[in-house]
């Protein structure tokens, strides 16, 4: 039965149609209950939910290999004010499985050669006639092994998204280039499968973040009741994401800042830094913790960021939202 | 008069010609005295330097707009093994300024709109004609106000580097792309300057790493005496970079490796964090500090790193070099 509360709602996420993001938002946002409308870049995404044109958003945070997007940090860093009631209130986490896409050889023997090598996948085809790369930028640092092993100085081209790359190798009369794309889109293209599960790591996830305004409690929105208490299991529930900036000059402030959450016994999972625009070589700090900000004040994330606030130069709470990584 | 020592000296950089590295290298190994080859990839230059073939080499490690160099962390953080002898001896701080190049369009009113916009840089000449933007990865966050006022909306394609989205946009005959390289790049390929200065941010720079083979005394390597004794001021003359893993299961375990940091005093300039194999949502961090490691194994840095390596999981030096901020 469709919610019919979540029947105004319009999602918002990371373009086009079959990209990663697209297949994450189908996956928490199914057709039947909402409408979920691509957009052209990330910034589009904060803006549409910024401006509240969308209810939710639905945007690439990290990589299992690759590490965070960058694109995502500056726009919650928000340095120029331009998203500031926006929060996380949810997280998405997808199986990543690239597939090298192109034009199979009329030569080809179907044979692969054996090498001792640090990749497990294999080009299923000859790949000889192979002379130039189309992938999207992450793309290329999460199948590492592979293009080392196979395609040492060969030609990578960056387009946007993994999606348009299959795109353009569909469109290259020569038959000499290749995608680094998923088997969705070389579906929708097709493309011959010249490799599959070309990823240098088992279990290759990215972790998606659904973003709000803070003001707006979407159906879709993770109930946080006050009435459990807070424990150890509670905090394992739930993570948190803090920015902040600290006083350059003083020596020790960026682990003083830290000392904090060891104080209130927040395990930290993970730490990211970004340039602020404030001046040249000044940082702002991305943690996330386990835990959340209780709406009753009381916790270890309330605290941490009450006296956080009194050590950095500035901090901000970013969201708290329900792991969904627990057991 | 040339340095005698210096004339078997080779140093790796990543290419190609006309490249921002490129310049970084002519500007601390005069061709007077070194010879300097191009590199392909960053991971190339890593290559030359670990198996001895170059005595040093000059990679990218940070834009003060954009942050740090995935790529280049990845190679430090060595997760395969392949640099085990690599530190850091050096760095660069080279001043960037990109520019808007391309065709100059024969309707070309010489006019440029006056907008509200948080970009300061405006077209030099009509950019209507523009429908396709090259550049290297790094550029487009380092003009992201530039490219949200003007050119929103407009597919970018990444290359290589700069210098090739110069070459790309000499070869395109329609005259509709534009790239976003350097001045000197652009008068080499012969383009038109539709933009100058359009970095965000005044100050703009990239810093630079020299890396070297640790059993490599390479006459350009700063010398380090220990007879100056450990002092604030000394403190400041060098920097040290150091990674580390922590015991992902250990609550607090991350804030406790910064905690050996604020111990001894060490200001942390900087925080990193990538994807470590180990297993999916583990990472490596990178801590940059003020102070060296001094030969005589007194000091701050000294003792940080012995207890780190009883707190962390894994850790690592990986070098002390003077700090060519310094006053």
């Amino acid at each position: 039965m469709a919610d019919t509360n979540s029947e105004n709602e319009v999602v918002a996420f990371l373009g086009p149609i079959t990209s990663y993001t697209h297949q994450a938002a189908l996956s928490r946002f199914p057709e039947s209950q909402y409408k979920i409308v691509p957009q052209t870049t990330i910034a589009d995404v904060f803006d549409a939910v910024q401006s509240g044109s969308v209810t939710q958003g639905v945007v690439p945070f990290e990589n299992s290999s690759n590490g965070s997007v960058i694109f995502t940090l500056d726009l919650f860093a928000d340095l120029q004010d331009w998203n500031p009631d926006i929060i996380v209130c949810g997280e998405i986490y997808l199986p990543i499985h690239h597939c090298l896409l192109g034009h199979v050889s009329k030569e080809d023997d179907a044979q692969s050669e054996t090498t001792q090598s640090a990749s497990k996948a294999k080009p299923l085809h000859d790949i000889k006639h192979i002379t130039k790369l189309y992938s999207h930028h992450q793309a290329w640092g999460q199948c590492n092994n592979f293009l080392t092993t196979y395609f040492k100085g060969i030609e990578r081209i960056d387009v946007s998204s993994t999606s348009k790359a299959s795109e353009l190798v569909s469109q290259d009369t020569t038959g000499t280039s290749a995608a680094i794309s998923s088997r969705m889109a070389g579906d929708l293209y097709g493309l011959g499968l010249l490799g599959e599960n070309i990823e240098d790591m088992d279990g290759n996830s990215t972790r998606f973040f659904i973003i709000r305004r803070r003001d707006n409690k979407s159906t879709n929105n993770t109930p946080i009741s006050d009435a459990v208490a807070e424990t150890d299991a509670e905090h394992a529930r739930y993570k948190t994401l803090i920015s902040f900036t600290v006083s350059h000059g003083e020596p020790g402030a960026l682990a003083g800042c830290l000392a904090v959450f060891q104080k209130f016994k927040l395990n930290l999972t993970s730490i990211n830094s970004r340039p602020s625009d404030e001046a040249t070589w000044h940082y702002i700090f991305f943690v996330e913790t386990m835990g959340r900000k209780r709406p009753d004040g009381q916790g270890a994330v309330n605290n941490a960021l009450k006296q956080l606030n009194g050590v950095a130069q500035s901090s901000r709470w970013l969201g708290s939202w329900e792991n969904a990584l627990k057991a």
